[in-house]
């Protein structure tokens, strides 16, 4: 079955087309809306060129897209008709700069394409089996009721590739444990018995980890603090979306720039690295402690498959859970899930590299051949 | 020697008179602004007038003041003079509700008694000892260096206070734990020898756990979705501080109101406890990394002293751990420091009597003995 995967974003489309574990097209057109490409019809043409190209008489059998944000509704990825296009769209006010981008993309496919079946893979839907203990913030409840104002959690895609990863890797028939999904965005995921039970993000990606250019957790006073200073929404916004985390901290939202300034002597390097380690450090321990004792603590995404010293500054800070990494294993470089802790390690670390596309197209092929 | 203690609001002084343990006199003067008591200065001659009641022919003989922020600078209680009262006034900014009414007591007391040496003892000093990547928010630097936002902690006075209890009731020189002091405002604060290492609150009281009226931890989008709402500064800052917490998930912000209708089955009620508990567990785990192994966990303040019932909902969660209540210790009432583990319980879980008053005493007769 040849599955396009489809990631929209507001002026950019990436995409993957993919015949089971074969990647057989990929590519991003960028600059939609300029002259070039003026609109993301312009960008499916040039996407289906490139395809057609790849492909030669063999033609594409389902679509899946990225929606960032299911809201309440979606604990399962979904076959799209008018009605689920509008239900995402209805979403907007939730995730303003991804949902209307992912619309955008599933109605220039529905004029291209009408008949190609189209899924809809949603990003929160993994953290559907939360708590409400764990997804309601302290707020007065009409907030919720009114605006939906709760934990929703995102990276849920990965999360849930990465511990099924981890099983087969444990040999358990579900993973208990604690997920570090550290890319650009990053978040930490508490799962139990193959659910997740707490997330570190929120309403929003905000939350959570210091990110490339996201601050993660904060004083909600710091944002009343600036507004008192003539700040307004939008500059908050930028500031904490776009000029904060490694970013505010280094000037650079790119973690092997920070890793190597570091590396060579860079104090404000160095403090960057240990805020994020230490703040990741705090969740395991409190994720440790949601999931009721965690079988074993995951890296993955850009940062946690790759960069050996940030893992190892987040685990030397978990003496006290007596975790301890094995150092040739951690620094020896492989794009295959293995164990990365020594034998006497209270539980195992692993790395489990994610694959999104590949969980999208699963997905995706899962509810064609299932409808 | 005796010392009268000092809590200055913006509208209400609130004072207790000592010698040593000895409380001599105590009371709290409201609604000053209003026709009876126009200004603090007023407030300060009915003080006068039911100390010198109390004391018959001694005089006091120094003043101790509960200062909430002493910013990057005081790390100690410190004797009272212009400058000192200045310094305290320039880091308004970071405490409006607070700080101005401190020096308004402070400049009250100067007036009515010039020779009576003054102290302030600072809700933040316990926590100076906090390490760079504690204290460090992920924003750009900038923002530290210009408004001074950082983690500044606060309750210190009484973290202190017990984290010496805690020691003396486990015989060792110096604590290492993690203390919640859960009253109206709550925090939870990781200590390590002793020292701070990291505490809940932050920039503000508002970061952290679940209170009475304050939200506690956020995604800080949450703000930026309510402005474009239309929310104003004032109107965000009413709803986190005072509308939001247990008052906002159950309607009151009284603890033992909200305990005893989760007894009688109220659903929202135990909600809210279920919400509060497990924020405080996820807490105690991160704090149980960053102190790299507590030796114990202690309960303080209103609930953490009284509340049986919210006590053993934290410890339940905390399996992970190896803790374990103590059913019969846990439910008897005392006003002592005290063991309510099992001795099966990885490490001990203590109640701590906070006393903030005495602490201010003490430090006040140190700091003017010493000098
Ligand atoms: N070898 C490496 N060492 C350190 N960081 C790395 C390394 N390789 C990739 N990264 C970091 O991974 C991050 C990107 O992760 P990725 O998962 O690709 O992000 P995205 O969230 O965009 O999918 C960047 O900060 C990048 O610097
Ligand atoms: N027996 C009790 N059971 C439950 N809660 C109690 C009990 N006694 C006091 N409290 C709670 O303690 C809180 C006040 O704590 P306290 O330390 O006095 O606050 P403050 O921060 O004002 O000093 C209130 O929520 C109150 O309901």
């Amino acid at each position: 079955m040849i599955i396009l995967v489809i990631n929209s974003g507001s002026s950019s489309l990436k995409y993957q087309v993919r015949d089971g574990d074969d990647v057989l097209a990929e590519g991003l057109v960028e600059r939609i809306g300029e002259a070039e490409v003026p609109d993301h019809a312009a960008a499916l043409d040039r996407v289906d060129h490139e395809v057609a190209e790849a492909l030669g008489d063999r033609g594409i059998d389902a679509v899946g897209h990225r929606v960032v944000h299911g809201g309440e509704r979606f604990s399962e990825p979904v076959l799209i008709d008018n009605e689920i296009t509008r239900a995402i769209e209805r979403l907007n006010p939730l995730a303003p700069l991804h949902n209307p981008a992912a619309v955008t993309g599933i109605r220039a496919i529905t004029q291209k394409w009408p008949d190609l079946p189209q899924v809809a893979v949603f990003d929160t839907a993994f953290h559907r089996t939360l708590p409400e203990y764990a997804w309601r913030y302290a707020l007065p409840d009409e907030l919720y009721r009114t605006h939906g104002i709760r934990r929703y959690g995102f990276h849920g895609t990965s999360h849930a590739y990465v511990a099924r990863g981890a099983a087969e890797l444990l040999g358990v028939d579900a993973f208990t444990g604690v997920i570090a999904h550290l890319g650009n965005g990053a978040s930490v995921t508490a799962v139990r018995d193959g659910e997740s039970v707490d997330t570190s993000m929120g309403l929003t990606p905000l939350e959570g980890l210091v990110m490339g250019s996201r601050s993660g957790d904060l004083d909600p006073s710091i944002l009343l603090f600036l507004l008192r200073e003539g700040y307004t929404e939008k500059e908050l916004n930028e500031l904490l979306n776009r000029n904060s985390g490694l970013k505010g901290l280094t000037g650079t939202n790119d973690m092997r720039s920070v890793s190597e300034a570091a590396e060579s002597g860079d104090k404000r390097a160095q403090t960057a690295i240990d805020i994020a380690s230490y703040r990741l450090a705090k969740y395991v321990g409190g994720y440790h402690v949601a999931v009721g004792g965690a079988q074993a603590l995951v890296f993955t995404a850009g940062i946690g498959e790759n960069d050996d010293n940030f893992r190892s500054s987040v685990v030397g800070k978990l003496g006290a859970l007596g975790l301890e990494l094995d150092a040739e294993r951690n620094a020896e470089r492989s794009r295959r899930a293995r164990v990365i802790s020594t034998a006497a390690s209270a539980f195992p670390v692993l790395v489990v590299p994610t694959d999104e596309e590949a969980a999208i197209a699963e997905a995706t092929a899962g509810v064609v051949n299932g409808s």
